[in-house]
């Protein structure tokens, strides 16, 4: 992904002389902000404009992060755009004259953490045309209803597979080395090393099945093949191309799995992958079999995971998504034996807005030169 | 090392019909054997030899886990040997007329465990010639003893090597990636994701300092520019082969270490390295910089990085040594904040002992031959 891996800074070092245009930032001496408005230099600058404004719908945060990178998008050739920019922090709803400019939004990270009031504005928002992602994730249940009112939903395919990838990797190696072990016996003080006898296997030689060979899957087979396994990717559409040492479809599933030391679960949450991994899939997994979850909860089957963990079937698993997020405290989850769990966060890196916001300007190039959307989810 | 990753299943397999020995194990029909004895049937079937007999010293252990291809190894032309077998596990001593016969000694890994029983052997073989370690530690107490007296000592660099840098991969991605928050909250049973302003900074173009580039520093450089990282060599000897981006001799640390996100310390314990990592040269790194220590306790100041990283000065640590071990319990090493420690056992993998035993048995060669050995430790 070219958009995942651009840099912003050079960019943003040319900025700034002359060309910077008045800041948007709360402070001492800048310019006042109404929570959920415009700011007055904004405005002012977007009404300069000529022609017909199209809004654009995007978080206070990202502008704040992103405004001088984007004002050097906006100043490229193409169709002017106004901002119409919420304070998802604040939760205060835009009103209705500005959300009905708005034509085109971007749903940047941080208003991951305060989805609703960004949800509730696009649905409210009832001349948007199209709606980006800053993620892959296309299960959001306020999407379908958009779709069905013709709205273009693009999302950033390869912005977070790095990071997650890496995080895939530090929890293989987690489980496949005995840092729980060590981490148990640290907590007593104990001096107590695992003995020949029980000394763990290689991780190399032994054998990873990755359901979804996308983004995520080809950069975890890559991350697996270097550790020395053989890796299999199961695939709707098997190619050459998979970066995996064999690639074979769904069906195949009952006859590869039984060799599956790894099963990385790495495909997108559909009708046909939803309750995918189950009691019966976990146990064609021979005995001590790792699994992790890097998609979606509702592909795994809690309970059936959670049994395989506490009979020790599963020698360990690693899950950054649950079956509801988030995770009630009263869930069994949290406390499966040899569980890692984390919050729907692997892709945290310091990289990633900056990655998802060069997939946003990518197609936003392309909408306002008016070609065709990359990243249709 | 060839040493290290040869296997030896292959050489097993051709090994079990006809030319197999009598066995040695215990058990309902097998031969008796006392503790720390030569077994019957071995001790007749040396006998059996032609000429003058040297004794090789090894555990019960070891030759229950690969006499069979020792005594493949030995059914080629060469010196004869006959073994003198010492049960560590039972700690009873061998007669001195047994060890009067010792001109060679493997000491192999299940020995570690169980030490003083094999070190106190050695020390009263008085005709001990050559002894062969299963690691690449140099700095045991009785080795200068053995060295005064005209013993050979070899060490086995490599066998441990690939394992060791793998569990420091593990340490740094669990280190580098946000696993200790999310350790905490799913303790606490808190969905608790980092958000945008505390995400980690990426691991791709950090810089790790090694001291140290050999078997361990090396591989360890290897995988840290996997993970897209700079990696300095700090080595007595620079060369343009380094498995680095840059080397430098250690007088270049001080301007070095303030650029370095990684301390990694995997040089041998010597009166140049003992206390080198110090309270400077801790302050030399930057705030927030993390510590692997995969060499020796001492070469570290411990008091010195318990206290960085109690003021937070050091982001996080690896140690798979200490000063003392066993550490007691005592140790306030056991809770040092963002602490991981090992109990010297990041090296333990199903593969060492082959990988550990592939290197004295190419030894055993050289020596039955007449040829000379390798790894002069």
């Amino acid at each position: 992904m070219r958009c995942a891996r651009q840099s912003r800074s050079s960019s943003l070092s040319r900025v700034g002389s002359g060309t910077r245009p008045p800041s948007c930032r709360r402070g001492p001496g800048g310019p006042q902000r109404l929570p959920g408005r415009l700011c007055r230099s904004d405005w002012v600058r977007r009404r300069d404009g000529a022609g017909a404004m199209s809004g654009l719908l995007i978080s206070r945060m990202f502008l704040e992060r992103f405004g001088e990178r984007l004002r050097e998008v906006e100043a490229e050739p193409g169709r002017p755009v106004e901002h119409v920019v919420i304070d998802v922090e604040s939760g205060m709803p835009l009103p209705p004259a500005e959300l009905d400019r708005v034509e085109i939004a971007f749903f940047s990270n941080d208003a991951r953490y305060r989805r609703q009031p960004f949800i509730d504005a696009l649905e409210r928002s009832q001349n948007l045309k199209w709606l980006q992602l800053f993620s892959v994730g296309v299960d959001q249940k306020a999407y379908p209803s958009l779709r069905s009112r013709g709205v273009t939903i693009t999302n950033a395919p390869g912005a977070n597979a790095e990071p997650i990838a890496w995080t895939a990797m530090g929890a293989i190696l987690w489980l496949g080395r005995p840092f729980r072990h060590w981490a148990g016996a640290q907590g007593r003080r104990a001096w107590d090393p695992i003995h020949y006898d029980d000394a763990p296997r290689d991780l190399a030689g032994q054998t990873m099945v990755i359901l979804g060979i996308g983004q995520i899957g080809g950069r975890v087979a890559r991350h697996a093949r270097y550790l020395g396994m053989r890796v299999v990717g199961i695939h709707r559409h098997p190619t050459p191309d998979d970066p995996v040492d064999e690639s074979y479809p769904p069906s195949a599933l009952p006859s590869i799995l039984p060799s599956a030391n790894w099963l990385v679960v790495a495909c997108p949450l559909t009708d046909e992958t939803r309750g995918l991994v189950d009691a019966d899939l976990l146990a064609a997994l021979p005995r001590g079999a790792h699994l992790l979850n890097l998609a979606r909860g509702a592909v795994v089957v809690e309970p059936a995971l959670i049994e395989a963990l506490r009979t020790g079937h599963l020698g360990g698993a690693y899950v950054d998504v649950a079956s509801q997020e988030p995770l009630p405290p009263e869930s069994p989850l949290w406390d499966a034996p040899n569980l890692i769990l984390s919050p729907h966060n692997a892709a945290i890196s310091a990289s990633y807005p900056a990655a998802s916001a060069e997939c946003f300007f990518a197609n936003f190039r392309r909408w306002r030169r008016g070609e065709p959307l990359e990243g249709l989810a």
